[in-house]
């Protein structure tokens, strides 16, 4: 497989800030690190937590994916890890093959996180990223908003102290009324004044810190009130042993490093994760180029998008392998990552080092940390995905991309994340072959004294009863050739007689493919039979390379004219002057 | 429902034919039915062997459902009846079906019919013709082809005289292989000489009697060379007394019609074969419109493809409710109802009553027709589908397009041919996918003196580094945005410092989604922060009034100019004159 060390190597070479590396650039790395750190040791906690597994699962997903991401990936400013969606996924792949197989939850894990990293890999190698643009923004709205609701649900469970056990958010809604009467009241003490410190820190906090120090600045401070809280929590508990009290603590977590070992990788347990995999690469993949474009826009830096699934695919790979889980780039990390400075991707390689001093020697400060806070943690990130705006503004502009936005949130919600995002990508794509399947097509008449074409319907344009020019504003594929038949049917059966010359104007044909390109040559030739005569104009560039390769003009009974204006003049003027002016 | 009154009224009322009819009408309706219904009966026997049913279903399957069709169809000359594909796909489904309920296969085929009669009826209905669209002309070729091969192959059966017991082609053909030695001589002679006869009928002899009469007249004998084959096989069976040899006849042929029953429709046995009648459905509809509309056009008449849709799910449901199994319009019998003169769809009606006399009174002389004649029949229908030029002719224009044409094929041919169709939609669409997800896009200058924009890398155009202009040509939605995003960002991070306006020229966007929209906004924000104004240029009218629903234009730092010289001139030229002529 050469192309695969093609592809490797160039993605290796690219790394041309290792060459440039200095002493400025060392400092700005090791102020971003210490910053994404501190954040990230309760987000790993939390999101290990959201993934069913133990806490420490989450550091180890912090370590090697950096180094891994460093590596291989694109982006100077991505920060890679345990991300909220992605690890709900997994929870919910997980725990499907674990009724299949009864495996245990951890090395599930780490095989689906291994075979996503293989898939994005397979899919950077081989230039498939393209797959992730079945993604629509309609259908990952509807999903991350759907995903936020059901994981939002859940944390109900460790910030109210109560038992919350469903399948999807119809029975978890109706386990939690059903035990209602059963909140442990100081765990929800904790849990709603972490969720009021959480969201307190979002707005307020910045707002009032900005009279001190530098918005960036106020801005990165309230970044980590996750850690402010985790500390707060862990000290309150640790006051008033409210652990005793059945407040529930994240307890002790194993120090050191992990172990590195290979994940099983049976077929048959491969074919049983492999749709989740496939769903949690592209979702991984979708999310975390949205972050590294958006902050390598701002750098005016060059993201490949190849290069991020291999990077992608490392970490993930590297995840599975050191005791971790899927993982992907974050938002709301990766920007702390760029504000606070960090200047290359060594930043995410100093993290590491970060985390794993942290999984070494901070473990035991961690025991006393309260699930509730990191219940908290969850739903505030979780709530802050959901944006009403989208909903409200893709309802305005498009009542099509807004059903396939309501397809997919009905469908998560109601059946399953998997379910949802499929049919989502089923209803954009249908959506989208119903909207080319009717082409805009207007007849054209040129302006008097003018070389312009425009609309006989809203314009006053010259008109000849012997010609009718047909602009399509559509690249005619298989979807709407059908279509097309139609109406140039009936456009030859209402001006029966008199019609001689029928002008395809092809100025919005970018494309013509197989199927279509048959119908023009089926249209040709049954014009003929009816001694119309078929032209067309302003054909573009590449659409009439490519028809010259069959010789499609050879065929055509009337001409390809450069522009409608000479097509107009050699068939209505020149020939026998026919046209009658608006004002008649 | 009153949606369904208003369709089937329409439908119906749109029969102005029956206002106009006159004798000249009926006598040429009589002519062309008396021809249809000769072509019919051997067809309608053999297409009955081919789905797998006795020989008598094939004569019911033409008598309800051509009634059914003329009340609702639109097409005046369509002939409706079995067909060798739609008949292969019916005995397919049955075989599955009939393993998993243990029906038998009449009763089975008959529920199926009902089942993508009701389909086609609520596609009608509700205006669901364009999923029909999803069939591409490529992979129709290709399921086409394959299915004519396995039809074919299958054929050799009654025409050899051998066992040929296999589900797929791989498996049939080594059965056939084995059991070579059992060939059965009497049945073949019978079988290779119906073959050379019906070749010879199809182009020897038209070209002889095209001396003798008109050339239309000697197509439509050559067109009943079936009937001729039968009647010389029994006569030859007859006088020989070949069945008794062993030569397989279609025997005892219960005469009389069938009665009306309304056939299984139990909830498990619809969901078992949806799937099957879906396909079916989409497949005949898309057999059928296509014979329809070329015929239509030839005499300036219009199809309404929704009132086929009912048209063709009305004859179903005949068929199904008359002991007969599906069918949709055929090409080969259209053609002949059409060039024998068949003015209305009273001609349906007509061959009708025509094949329920032979059902009544002709059963008897058919007893001894033998099936090796009946095999040749459909073996040279079916050959006559395979177009090698096709084949050659896409390869020449798109590797695309042939690859899934290949991919169907191949997958008709191993697995199966619901697997094959599925497969190539599939394909089809997410090539469309690939090709739309690199949209062409160029970066235009002005030609000197002229309002004319070209690509610079193409013609000798002004430049200005303070501008770039960027062609889009393509229509933008979820599938590509993400591509343009890289390539804005790249052309951004090519001209850093200098560039002031960005111009997105959009003759070529047919449309924008709202993924594409958003993606819109975010660059000019992205832009905004780097102090690049971005504007646009040449927006279509239907884009420019969806962008003005969510104020677009309000948020855009730059402007929208209706043509590029504009944006140029005002740009460029009027604020302060930057241009290098191309000759700099």
């Amino acid at each position: 497989m050469p192309q695969l060390h093609t592809t490797l190597w160039r993605s290796w070479s690219a790394r041309i800030w290792l060459q440039d590396y200095n002493s400025k650039s060392l400092q700005a790395d090791l102020v971003a690190a210490m910053i994404v750190t501190m954040m990230l040791i309760p987000q790993g906690l939390a999101y290990a937590m959201l993934a069913g597994l133990p806490p420490e699962t989450g550091l180890y997903a912090s370590i090697l994916p950096l180094v891994a991401y460093a590596l291989l990936g694109s982006s100077h400013t991505l920060a890679v890890g345990p991300v909220a969606i992605i690890s709900l996924l997994s929870a919910n792949a997980v725990n499907m093959a674990q009724q299949q197989t009864g495996l245990d939850v951890m090395s599930l894990s780490m095989s689906l996180a291994m075979i996503s990293g293989l898939l994005m890999l397979l899919m950077g190698i081989f230039k498939l990223g393209f797959i992730a643009n079945l993604l629509s923004r309609p259908v990952i709205t509807g999903f991350i908003t759907a995903a936020g609701i059901v994981i939002a649900v859940g944390q109900l469970e460790h910030i109210l102290g109560i038992d919350i056990a469903g399948s999807n958010l119809l029975t978890s809604s109706q386990a939690m009324l059903a035990n209602i009467d059963n909140i442990h009241w100081p765990t929800a003490g904790i849990g709603c004044l972490a969720i009021g410190f959480l969201y307190w820190a979002r707005k307020p906090l910045p707002n009032l810190l900005s009279h001190y120090c530098r918005p960036n600045m106020a801005h990165n401070i309230s970044k980590i009130a996750p850690v402010s809280a985790a500390i707060i929590g862990i000290l309150v508990v640790g006051k008033w042993q409210l652990d005793t009290l059945g407040v529930k603590v994240v307890g002790d977590i194993p120090a050191g490093l992990p172990g590195l070992q290979w994940p099983n990788l049976e077929p048959e347990l491969i074919i049983s994760l492999l749709p989740s995999a496939l769903i949690i690469s592209l979702i991984g993949y979708v999310e975390s180029i949205s972050v590294a474009q958006t902050l390598a826009n701002k750098r005016r830096q060059q993201i490949n998008p190849n290069h991020e699934l291999l990077g992608l695919g490392a970490a993930n790979a590297a995840a599975a392998m050191s005791g971790g889980f899927s993982v992907t780039g974050g938002f709301s990390r990766s920007v702390v990552n760029f504000d606070a400075g960090a200047a290359t991707p060594m930043a995410g390689v100093f993290t590491a080092i970060g985390i794993a001093i942290a999984s070494c020697w901070l473990t035991p400060l961690l025991a006393l940390l309260p699930k509730a806070v990191l219940g908290a943690t969850i739903l505030v990130a979780v709530l802050s995905l959901i944006d009403p705006h989208e909903f409200s503004f893709t309802w305005k502009y498009s009542k099509q991309d807004f059903m396939a936005m309501i397809i997919t949130l009905a469908i998560v919600l109601l059946v399953s994340i998997e379910a949802g995002v499929i049919a989502g990508v089923v209803a954009s794509v249908v959506l989208m072959l119903w909207r080319t399947s009717r082409p805009h097509t207007a007849i054209v008449g040129p302006i008097s004294g003018t070389e312009h074409f425009r609309n006989i319907d809203r314009h006053q344009v010259e008109q000849c009863d012997r010609i009718v020019a047909l602009r399509i504003d559509e690249s005619l594929f298989f979807g709407n050739v059908r279509y097309l038949d139609n109406q140039i049917n009936q456009i030859v059966a209402s001006n029966e007689k008199r019609l001689q010359h029928l002008i395809l104007m092809a100025s919005g044909i970018n494309h013509i493919d197989s199927t279509a390109l048959e119908k023009l040559l089926d249209f040709n030739r049954r014009l003929k039979d009816k001694g119309i005569t078929m032209h067309m104009s302003e054909v573009k560039g590449p659409v009439l390379d490519r028809l010259q390769q069959v010789k499609f003009t050879g065929q055509l009974t009337g001409n390809i004219y450069l522009s409608q204006h000479q097509a107009w003049q050699a068939l209505a003027v020149d020939h026998a002057p026919c046209c009658s002016s608006p004002d008649h």
